[in-house]
């Protein structure tokens, strides 16, 4: 979907990170929780993922505020095999463990050339796209996963069995930011139905049932996704999430998504697996030759002829664009999460940023 | 797709394999590039994938015979880091270079944990599912992609770009063949839109266009596919393309898709990257909690409610279905391809083995 125009206030990125965290901590969060939160959806709403950014905070906070996630997790780590590692999120915030895997993965990957980093006992980590990018700034490529809690239909079935199950890969890309795939396995996420329901607009045909499992459109009455590729060819999205799911589940230890207590924004914390693939291109080729090998396919693909007012892009390109509009202007945050950042700012007796309405 | 019922002659696997092996020497393939030429088509086809299968093996014996493939590759294996592997297959078939791959991702990954192999200087390898299928029946894990000549327009694009570019992943799961997920990142392959011209009947909505880049159901002036997510979500499908492209290119050391001449069925060799990544479960969990978190997860998704008249199955049910029928009754070999066979067999002055209408 295109990035949509939020309204509300703006905020300048380094501000806006400095204040979800200091409402972090003051929530009971620890140092690095704080932080690795903070990054990460400031991370994503610097480049348009508004859905898993900063909109998040207000959650998050709370979550840590009634100890729903363990606000100072003994993350720990763990060398399974030579390019295997683990991280034990002791059920504090996804993030934290998150990056924890992809900088443990980035070391052991330079020694090996490809490394496997699987998270346990972890909770929502946001953007998948933050860590798989946080890699390919450091110069490796990343596949990162997460399965979660059931909302998505299997192919032929009538109830949601699959999460959204995202897959990101991140590649540096010589003389710009990283190449940035990162995209659920159904067709939309379901906050995208909350959205429709709120603004009372009808949904994109194929892309959710009802409760008796039948395609609908309208969005008061969808209950859940379905996979990417839809009514027809649904097996192909609902194949990736079952992949997805195996290697988040069998390989970290987890049980599989549906078995999860629904988590929704509100749940207790669920235990959920995250898996990350780490690959060092030196390994693999000259550097010279790779980046030059990359830096050819996104020309080519760049300049592909393209429909009427249309422009063809690589992964990520969209955020890239929105991304230095950001930087220049400031990260919109909505006011519902603008307000309800002031309430836990107000509770804490924190210092809400300078921020201008849009 | 339904795995379609092919009208033609059932023959059982073994001879039908001895038949397509003995054809490939007889036209001048050497032995190991014709047993596993011969594997990948007769597992395919013994599966249901009759897209990949022996309908190719006329197509591979006359690139065997006019020396468009190298029939006497000296394939090599060159270990780049601890967990990284190389094979350059000599411009041979690709089959031998894939299963070589395989086998020895299988041995490097037993003491990694992980190991990912490239393949480069390769061509067609038929269904990317048999070399991850292959290491599952071994109890690895694997993830195997392909990139491929210009068939799918990008999202937004009027133009081929990206192949066909399938993924396939396959797992071990305890008392049945693999878990295997073999899909192309298009919503159909371009071998359907031929099937469609033959038998004069429409495509599906959204899933092909035509020379100026609109969508078509018109068989007969389709000529590239949308990619998976077709008009709306087809910026996933293109994602995976670009990711895929990415790992078989820049990685393995080839030229990105749309630089490949255009290969079809009948083109010059092209040089063309494969991509494996092999995972060894008992570096990540216990065997017996691992067996038991696949039949949990198996045993779940069958077992969901299903729409009327259908049954909710995991990655590859259909083909293990097929598989059971097939073992029985023989593979089903079009006549088209069945007489092709047969001509090259009396080219050579081989045997055609017994085999029945169905």
């Amino acid at each position: 979907m295109a990035i949509e125009h939020v309204k509300g206030m703006l905020c300048p990125a380094g501000p806006l990170r400095a204040y979800v965290e200091e409402l972090l901590r003051a929530a009971g969060a620890d140092g690095p929780s704080a932080a690795a939160v903070a990054q990460a959806v400031v991370d994503a709403s610097s480049r348009g993922v508004d859905t898993h950014g900063v909109r998040l905070a207000p959650w998050y906070i709370t979550a840590a505020a009634e100890g729903r996630v363990n606000r100072q997790p003994a993350v720990t780590f763990t060398e399974k095999a030579p390019a295997i590692g683990h991280v034990d999120a002791d059920l504090g915030f996804g993030h934290l463990a998150s990056y924890r895997a992809v900088e443990e993965g980035c070391r052991m990957a330079a020694a090996t050339g490809i490394a496997a980093v699987t998270v346990a006992r972890s909770s929502h980590h946001g953007a998948t796209g933050c860590y798989t990018l946080e890699a390919a700034r450091r110069g490796f490529a990343a596949i990162g996963m997460t399965h979660a809690d059931s909302v998505v239909v299997p192919f032929g079935g009538v109830k949601a069995f699959f999460g959204t199950n995202p897959i990101s890969f991140a590649v540096p890309a010589p003389g710009e930011e990283p190449v940035l795939l990162d995209m659920a396995t159904s067709n939309i996420p379901f906050n995208r139905v909350m959205l429709r329901r709120a603004t009372g607009t009808k949904l994109p045909p194929a892309v959710a049932v009802d409760r008796a499992g039948e395609v609908t459109a309208d969005a008061d009455r969808a209950v859940a996704l379905l996979p990417l590729g839809g009514s027809d060819f649904g097996y192909k999205g609902a194949g990736l999430a079952a992949m997805i799911d195996v290697l988040c589940s069998a390989f970290t230890g987890m049980k599989h998504g549906a078995t999860l207590a629904p988590g929704g924004n509100n749940a207790q914390p669920i235990s959920i697996g995250h898996f990350f693939v780490i690959l060092h291109p030196a390994s693999f080729q000259l550097l010279e030759l790779f980046d030059e090998a990359i830096a050819a396919l996104l020309r080519d693909l760049r300049a592909q002829p393209a429909r009427a007012g249309e422009r063809v892009m690589a992964p990520g390109d969209p955020e890239k664009a929105e991304a230095a509009e950001r930087a220049r202007h400031g990260i919109p945050v909505d006011l519902v999460t603008w307000e309800a950042l002031e309430e836990h700012a107000r509770r804490y007796g924190c210092t809400v940023p300078d921020a201008v309405r849009n």
